[in-house]
């Protein structure tokens, strides 16, 4: 038997208690999305390999991304790796699309990690993005957009982190006068995780003296509320990038709805070689689950397909994670074990096409309702609802025949009521208004 | 540049209006799903290829099934065929799940197809199936399941044609004498594409005399409503897999709750292997796109997981042909561009913070709203909002900032009213319960 029963290592199986949950939480994002005037747009599962290459850095094309050869036709596929590299592909091939183009897209993309605690193969990611504006209102849309998403699902304690591609290059540029400064980059975003000494000694193994250590030390600790934002612009103002972005990020930070959930923050990098402007990381004050949403500006990966540049910005919402944290802080619970709300209970098994009659009345009514399938006795019939939490139980035996009545049963008060059967399916509905969800 | 655009040969991007017109189907079919208390489930887009192997027969496994070996590990993985067999294996996999199961599934699955129009590579199932039950009830929950998301769909004009497995082997057992009586099926199989002449050219191929051909033309012609199902009981009362059969279908048809939807039909096969009971295929009366459903009793396939039977009946919806064949009829269209309610037209872009606020404020009342990213001109604003349908537009210039008031217009009335601010957001919910969806 071993592995024929199990889903392949690193993937997962969604039984129903958790599915109501992912599709609640995933309803209530693209409630947010929606609200903000974002469409939805899907894209296939696999693309052609070239697609996806180059458009990631070497980690992620060498080893993450799931990759394979079709023996039939020989051609080289692979697994979508994120939503947004197919996002520009899809731009590129529709040339007629209006811009500004604001899409989300909600699915799954794959990895190809070594599974391990809240690190899945497969896991789903929540992107909106914004495509052919250039101005710091997308992306003050963006960041008011993530503010209200974690908002909207119950989180309070938590900070959006944001700094500027053009900020960290410019002002690395005046104190290293390098030209690529990629590797300080790669140490300076450890500092949440490793802390200062720890960035430290990465920067001194680096080969770097112990002055210019200390002046990027002093650099990468700039961080707090927006207003952190002005000494380094005035501190670097003759360089150009630093120019550029203090201009567009005190705009940006101008349209902030809730300025008090977003935190410039100098030492914040983010992996992926395609963002050019802002970036932004969401991160939950606890549990310390990583970042919960990360995104930015990225103006030239759509370029990569069309040959012209159209910027573009957008986030992703870490939902795996924020439903790991939320569950963790009670905000979510995975107690609804099915969408039924009422089981009719059959009392006596001769009357089953009476009983029957009587569900598609209520299923007509719009109720959720389950008869038992398995001719159980009534006993057996009570065990099953329990186990399921269903909040209703609708009894039918030869008295509620007779008097064209039905039993109902109130699992949560305990209440138990005889009605005529034309009121029924009315009273259950209110009883159902009184149960929390 | 060439397929570097492409979504690959057979795969397809979903743009907005699609995609909208495609959630607003499957909500219809998922709010079906679970009043009949089917809930949700969801398991990986791959497999171990050896959780597919020996389940579907030789052209599914040979041929149809995207299988590709993983470079990494050496291990041979597939993309999922149908959502039937990893139904089978999460059921072998949780052995404490309460019996009878009911699950629905909506997701895309994938078939190494060569791609024609209306047939595709990457392509959506919506799948209901009880596990657990070997009773008639279950089949005929199935059965009216099936009908009552056709007739929710907006379908009127469509017909579900019912068999059982042990019907046609156990009549086919009395007239062939023969125990693998699977070739004929399939020439029968095609009663409906290839007519009569057709099946007996094909029989004849087979190497089969010409009376026995006519005998098992005159028992693939025995269909019409569920009355026909009696004359063949009959006949054959004396065959144990008949008489099985004819009590199970006659239970099945005393349960169904509109009879008039179902059609007897011995005609009927259903090409994969795993069937042992009653199976189901509903076609519409126009236009052909071939069968809108399928499904039926699969008593022994959960088996081969668990070692123990578990008895099995389902459905799936053939959710693309259905919107392909609503499309056609009128039924559905895609007219719907964006989910946005509300588009904000900003007459002097140095009022920027101001309509942002308004912006903020319409939203927060729960209204679909977009602002224009582009700092467009008004005339601009207003093409791009007329492009895509948005049927509220909410003026904001310098006479309603000194006024606090806001104008909005009615696209579809062409209805222009200027509203108090704390009266817009009511005023503008108002005019969209007037639009239709």
């Amino acid at each position: 038997m071993s592995e024929r029963f199990k889903a392949p290592r690193g993937f997962r199986d969604f039984p129903p208690e958790v599915m109501i949950l992912r599709r609640s939480v995933m309803s209530k994002v693209v409630s947010v999305f929606e609200r903000y005037g974002f469409d939805p747009l899907d894209t296939p599962v696999l693309e052609y390999w070239e697609t996806l290459a180059g458009k990631y850095g070497e980690e992620a094309e060498g080893k993450l991304i799931w990759r394979f050869t079709d023996s039939w036709s020989g051609r080289e596929y692979a697994l979508r790796y994120d939503l947004t590299v197919p996002l520009a592909r899809f731009i590129a091939s529709r040339r007629d699309i209006p811009l500004p183009f604001k899409r989300y897209h909600i699915g799954p993309v794959w990895r190809h990690e070594e599974p391990q605690r809240g690190r899945y193969r497969e896991f789903y990611q929540c992107d909106a993005d914004i495509v052919g504006s250039p101005y710091p209102e997308a992306d003050a849309e963006i960041l008011n957009l993530t503010v209200d998403l974690l908002r909207e699902l119950g989180f309070s304690n938590f900070k959006v982190r944001v700094n500027d591609r053009r900020l960290l290059s410019g002002v690395f540029e005046e104190e290293l006068g390098i030209g690529n400064p990629l590797p300080v980059y790669r140490v300076i975003d450890k500092l949440d995780k490793i802390g200062l000494e720890g960035v430290r000694g990465g920067l001194l193994k680096l080969g770097l003296g112990d002055q210019i250590v200390e002046r990027i030390l002093s650099i990468a600790e700039l961080r707090g509320p927006i207003e952190s934002l002005e000494p380094i612009c005035s501190r670097y103002s003759l360089n150009q990038r630093v120019r550029e972005a203090c201009t567009h990020l005190g705009k940006t930070f101008n349209l902030l709805d809730r300025p008090e959930y977003i935190y410039f923050d100098m030492s914040l990098v983010r992996g992926l070689d395609y963002y050019t402007g802002p970036i932004l990381e969401a991160v939950l004050d606890k549990p310390s689950v990583g970042s919960v949403a990360g995104g930015g500006r990225y103006d030239n990966l759509i370029g990569l397909f069309t040959g012209t540049q159209v910027p573009a910005t957008g986030v992703s919402l870490g939902i795996e994670r924020i439903i790991d944290a939320g569950l963790e802080l009670g905000i979510l619970n995975i107690d609804k074990k099915t969408v039924t709300e009422v089981q009719v209970i059959v009392l006596d098994w001769s009357l089953l096409e009476y009983a029957w009659s009587i569900t598609r009345k209520l299923r007509e009514a719009g109720l959720k309702v389950r008869i038992d399938l398995a001719r159980s006795s009534e006993e057996a019939q009570r065990r099953k609802a329990r186990r399921l939490n269903i909040p209703i139980l609708a009894f039918i035996g030869r008295t509620e025949l007779e008097t064209s009545t039905l039993t109902i049963y109130n699992t949560i008060t305990s209440e138990r009521t005889t009605v005529k059967l034309e009121d029924a399916s009315e009273t259950i509905k209110k009883m159902l208004k009184t149960i929390p969800n």
